[in-house]
């Protein structure tokens, strides 16, 4: 039943957390159902001196600890284990390359993807050995996983430094958000049904609002958060694209380009937020000692490794403005943050009040409709109406009608690692950011923290365990609404 | 918590089979909800020579029969029976209408309901009865059920002779249709949800269609149905009435002039099907024998009280224009008939196909959403619209939103009599229908018979327990669509 074609998949800093946590489950479930030609490969490579046996000890035991135990089974990982092998590569050293090459070479020439999870900071290092050992042909692939760049500038070099080896249709930039279900879904929403597309503009749209909230802390990764913050680490990319996923025109059809070249074109038309207009459209936070989960937790600038005097956001929000025809006067709030109330991700867009109530004055307000897609914890649709209330009196009441995908679904669910991994060993470009869409995101949002560093802006504090500080709800006042809260 | 004034309700033709199956158990049902004022009277008039013993033991009896019985209390009834009065009037006669007074005028002036549940021949008699015999004051009001006539002419004699006495505002006359659950849902959906409304028209809508369909026989109507038949018996009013309620414009309120000036104007717009027209946009059916529900069953003809040659029709299927800015173009598809493949009453809206699909061509074709307004054997709201599929490929696939008015409220749900009678009692006039409606669906429905009596149209035969002649089926494949059909 397979329909791939036969593939190696040559996956750096194969010992990392991304690997443990999601590629090599998602690796182990579509292997599981079937969808693997059984000449396939998996190579994991890192710079620790192990041999096979070693590297299927540790994946063994990362994959019990992480994959559903439901979906794990003894016979299958034995199968899979053997389509896994382990090279050894310090990304600096040019004859490690050599033995990568040699295994590589030992079957005849196959679609090849390197997917880079380390540093950015060996990016460079790796595409530079790739080239020079030749392991680059026409079928190869490098899927870049993010941080890709902390600025523009960083940005530009990585792809550059990339470009010198892959050719921009053979680089795959990663942003695990576009592969999630329901985001496929609200393009599924908008360009499937008439319904949709017709409303979906200024005319009878308020306002759009996107979440991404978590409830952890900064966990283990004090050092790197502390130079990065939550703009960089959340906005450039997963809220820039859902917001780019939201207001994009419809493409011509779902190819590559045509997708990417609409979401290309509402980033540049995002406003930029420069100067003045960045501190009063944009809130940062920082939480401090809380409660999370009904456990009490430490303030971000207690936490390991962060600087006690730290100015990094672990919040923030922001009203984004798209200088288009279809969206003008329309404010996209965009907010994500650590230490929230909730894990939580989700995309609102609240339609307008009807223009004029004919159900007279003994009535309750009349609610506006809303579309909720929800990414996290649940993947879903609801869809808030009003309808009559029953009864003798025409009385309105607000009531949902829900699309709830992670239960009606849950059997032929994908992750989105699952669904982004074969796109890329197949090639599918659709789902991953172009070079241009990454650079345009940073132009974005390098004024912004230009302008946060020139006036001193500092974050604000808030509790953890709550939604953020204050100023991100006045954010919302100054029209008249408020975020979309419910658990 | 009653809010109801006192009231007398008088009821003529009390052991009809509408007052048995309908008007006692509403009645009962919301005295038994404690909304009633403890005042109020309900005076059972017949020309049956009874008294109040004999009448409360037959209400008895046919409330057992019809009440639904997890709402029948025994102690409850001996309540409300202390409010059920009997009075032998016959329609004709002057002095029997003494009697009737003398009772109304036992107690202080209230709201006085006189309910015409008779043969329409006797309104004229009754109204003025109760003229001469000063029984209409200022606060009484006629509630009319149907049939109110059988062509224009006689509406319109039915209407002068009720005008002798009681004035318009006095006038109530019942479409139960518009007292659905659903119905008042439909107003809602589209007048407080921004959502609806701005794909309410021609751009967007590709076309409507109402059914109601029984799966009964003539049952022992067979004399009267057979000098009626279905176009005068159902389209005349209910499925007009609901294509009123589709089609109109938003009324500025819900004052009851206001929704009826959008009735009306909207039956102003019906474009005339008069001459070849009729014939062609028009499908009479006459069911022959076949199986109701399993049962064997005979034909029209054979019925009880059906001459053997008869050609009234039993069923008719109609294509309807609305010659208006937000309708032009948008066919308006009514059915109704008997011995049908279920009893069902619906509302379905298709919108529009989208213009371009993005999804490619090994995609199944992207089905047109629908909005299905469901009135019989459920009340409910459903919303087919297209979603992803699950997995690793972009296919679309219909799913439903729904909203079951039945299933989420079954202990508020009011029978549309129960609402229509407090509206009655209470004065509200929203949802019957003004002599002028009433008046300008006849003329729309007299063209049709006249043009079906020209050309000699006969109806065509149809299989009892189907779902009428294949020219119904024909009539829309004219536009490439077909009935919506589901059970």
């Amino acid at each position: 039943m397979s329909t791939v074609h036969p593939f190696d998949m040559v996956i750096f800093g194969s010992t990392g957390d991304l690997v443990k946590r999601k590629l090599l489950p998602a690796l182990y479930y579509r292997f599981a159902e079937g969808v693997f030609p059984p000449e396939a490969r998996i190579v994991a490579v890192s710079r620790r001196d192990w041999d096979r046996a070693q590297y299927l000890a540790f994946a063994e035991a990362e994959m019990k600890r992480f994959a559903k135990a439901d979906r794990f089974n003894a016979d299958t990982w034995a199968a899979f284990s053997e389509r896994l092998h382990y090279v050894k590569v310090d990304a600096a050293e040019a004859k490690d390359y050599q033995a990568l090459v040699r295994m590589l070479d030992s079957v005849p020439e196959r679609v090849r993807v390197f997917f880079l999870s380390t540093s950015p900071q060996l990016f460079s290092d790796i595409c530079a050995g790739l080239g020079n050992s030749n392991a680059v042909h026409a079928q190869s692939r490098v899927v870049l996983e993010k941080p890709l760049g902390h600025d523009f500038a960083s940005a530009q070099s990585i792809s550059d430094a990339v470009a010198e080896v892959f050719t921009e249709p053979q680089t795959f930039r990663i942003d695990h958000y576009l592969g999630k279900e329901a985001v496929q879904n609200l393009m599924a929403l908008r360009f499937g049904n008439a319904l949709f597309e017709p409303l979906w503009r200024r005319d009878w749209v308020s306002d759009v609002q996107i979440t991404v909230a978590e409830q952890v802390g900064v966990e283990d990764r004090g050092d790197f958060y502390d130079n990065t913050g939550a703009i960089r680490d959340m906005v450039q990319n997963h809220l820039l694209q859902l917001l780019c996923i939201v207001a994009m025109e419809p493409p011509t059809s779902l190819e590559p380009d045509a997708v990417r070249d609409e979401k290309l074109k509402i980033l540049h038309a995002l406003r930029p937020l420069t100067g003045r207009d960045a501190i009063t459209d944009t809130v940062r936070g920082q939480y401090r000692a809380g409660a999370s989960q009904g456990q009490p937790v430490g303030g971000y600038c207690e936490e390991a490794g962060i600087d006690g005097h730290s100015q990094t956001e672990t919040f923030v929000a922001l009203r984004a403005q798209i200088d288009t025809w279809r969206w003008a006067g329309v404010p996209f709030f965009l907010r994500t943050g650590k230490r929230l109330a909730e894990r939580m991700a989700e995309i609102v867009v609240t339609f307008r009040e009807v223009p004029h109530s004919i159900f007279g004055d003994g009535q309750v307000s009349l609610a506006p409709n809303r579309l909720v897609i929800r990414l996290q914890p649940d993947e879903g649709v609801r869809l808030s109406i009003l309808a009559k209330s029953p009864g003798p009196h025409t009385y309105l009441r607000p009531v949902d009608l829900n699309l709830d995908l992670a239960e009606t679904y849950a059997d032929t669910q994908m992750d989105a690692y699952e669904r982004l991994l074969m796109d890329a060993i197949q090639g599918n470009l659709t789902l991953f950011l172009r070079r241009d869409e990454l650079e345009a995101a940073w132009r974005w949002i390098d004024p912004i923290l230009e302008a946060w560093a020139h006036y001193g802006d500092k974050p604000k504090s808030y509790i953890a365990g709550t939604w953020g500080p204050a100023a991100s709800t006045a954010l919302l006042s100054r029209y008249g609404i408020t975020w979309h809260e419910e658990s």
